[in-house]
């Protein structure tokens, strides 16, 4: 397995698999890797002969004051984890590789990035739609991989896709969940052993909203009341949000004739933490 | 010489000849071509093996009450000089084509964009990013040329491109004039003969001011008023604007030290035209 530092070491890797005939996959992550981001990789070699997993905190989707230094971060553990999967190269860039001192270029996915967590975090998803175009123009691959529990982000990076025109397909894969049922997240490794406890009340939360969906209830707002009990008699969390939208359009939902994202954000101390489940 | 109408065709036809081993020179238009899209294309020819060209009156670029509408078209006469130019492939696609109903993203370039042009048009180079960015991942092209005559906008993409990493170089080509120095432009087609024969005050301020810098004047807002002071002599123009910045980077200008952009814009009648020199 390569570990490529250089863009232009990058893009030469990438053609050169190409030219012999051998299609890209690619799985964009900030490292720390857990069986979640493993899951994609495992996506990823069904659909491209040659695997690609860039490692990289990208800083301009942190804004002032959240854990852009604090995110966890262990290079070495993810080089073997991605060597045990079968990975072809591992992209692990500088700051200084991606961004240069006169960065002026975003792109930008107008209100789809302002609502769910777009709301707490408002240039977040600015960050992401700019770091995924500027990797896709690097790596250039065929398929990317993105995970389900990022529900906002694959909407986005799907929309952003078809709007640019990028010759890339998207795959998104379903969450990972601990024994217990919390997604996995690199953020998790940041929670009190009481935090870890309580917070596998979102999945819980998610469950029952699930159960009352399947019984027949279409009344959103009381689908968002159990929830929240269910949440604040558990819990010591503060919820950032639970939200129904459109699962594909991220619009006001339509629960009788299209799929619904439930999406769930809470503060678990400092730690906010995200999941959610397709009502259909 | 094929002529191009979809996205997916588009895309096959780059990639035939790629896989065939020719790179391909592209030279974004929005059509009714003039000498100076033609120059664009021979300097194309330089670089690339095979030409494409897009014809494209780009609707995001123009802002409500602009002249989208009234914006020149003869596609038959502009296929029949690309032809001429050996040009090998004409992409012509419409407008459903090209933005989907449900169009959300937009690629930006922060204050540059608000700059010159962009104090009077704050959509514009959104617009024109944004196209940019859709036609380079369509026509994947090796090099792609811009013409200097629209300052801003080479600096804009260019920005753009090292920014989000796009494997395109990007050349500029000089300004080409009319006989007496009007720059060309398909916007001429609007002037009155009155205001075609004042038109080319525009150049002659432009002269003017390489002439005093020449001479040692360092001192920009004399120069400037010096063009006012010709411009309102000889023309009924509403000048919009007259600025200097560096000519690299849109910011404030260093004329000790580094090359500076002196661009115009003027209103003849409703008609604005854009002209710029680099004073060194």
């Amino acid at each position: 397995m390569k570990v490529i530092k250089t863009i232009p070491q990058m893009r030469d890797w990438s053609r050169q698999q190409n030219s012999n005939g051998f299609s890209i996959g690619f799985v964009p992550t900030m490292g720390y890797l857990h069986e979640g981001h493993l899951s994609l990789i495992r996506e990823a070699k069904k659909h491209a002969q040659k695997i690609v997993v860039s490692i990289y905190v990208n800083p301009t989707q942190f804004a002032p004051g959240e854990d852009l230094d604090a995110y966890p971060r262990d290079f070495k553990r993810d080089e073997q984890l991605c060597a045990a999967e079968g990975v072809d190269a591992v992209f692990y860039p500088s700051n200084e590789e991606m961004y240069l001192p006169q960065h002026k270029t975003f792109v930008i996915t107008e209100e789809l990035a302002t609502k769910l967590c777009g709301q707490s975090r408002p240039t977040h998803f600015r960050g992401v739609t700019t770091i995924v175009a500027k990797l896709f123009n690097i790596v250039q691959p065929q398929v990317a991989v993105f995970g389900q529990k990022d529900a906002q982000q694959a909407i986005i990076i799907r929309r952003m896709v078809e709007d640019l025109n990028f010759p890339v397909q998207i795959i998104t894969a379903p969450i990972v969940r601990e024994a217990d049922g919390l997604a996995m997240s690199s953020r998790n490794k940041y929670l009190s052993i009481r935090e870890r406890q309580e917070a596998v009340f979102i999945n819980r939360s998610l469950e029952l909203a699930r159960k009352s969906f399947s019984s027949g209830i279409r009344d959103l707002e009381a689908i968002r009341a159990q929830m929240e009990a269910l949440l604040q008699k558990n819990t010591s969390a503060r919820i950032d949000y639970i939200e129904f939208t459109d699962a594909e359009t991220l619009g006001r939902p339509m629960p009788q004739e299209a799929p619904v994202l439930l999406a769930v954000a809470a503060y678990f101390g400092k730690t906010r933490l995200i999941d959610n489940t397709i009502l259909e």
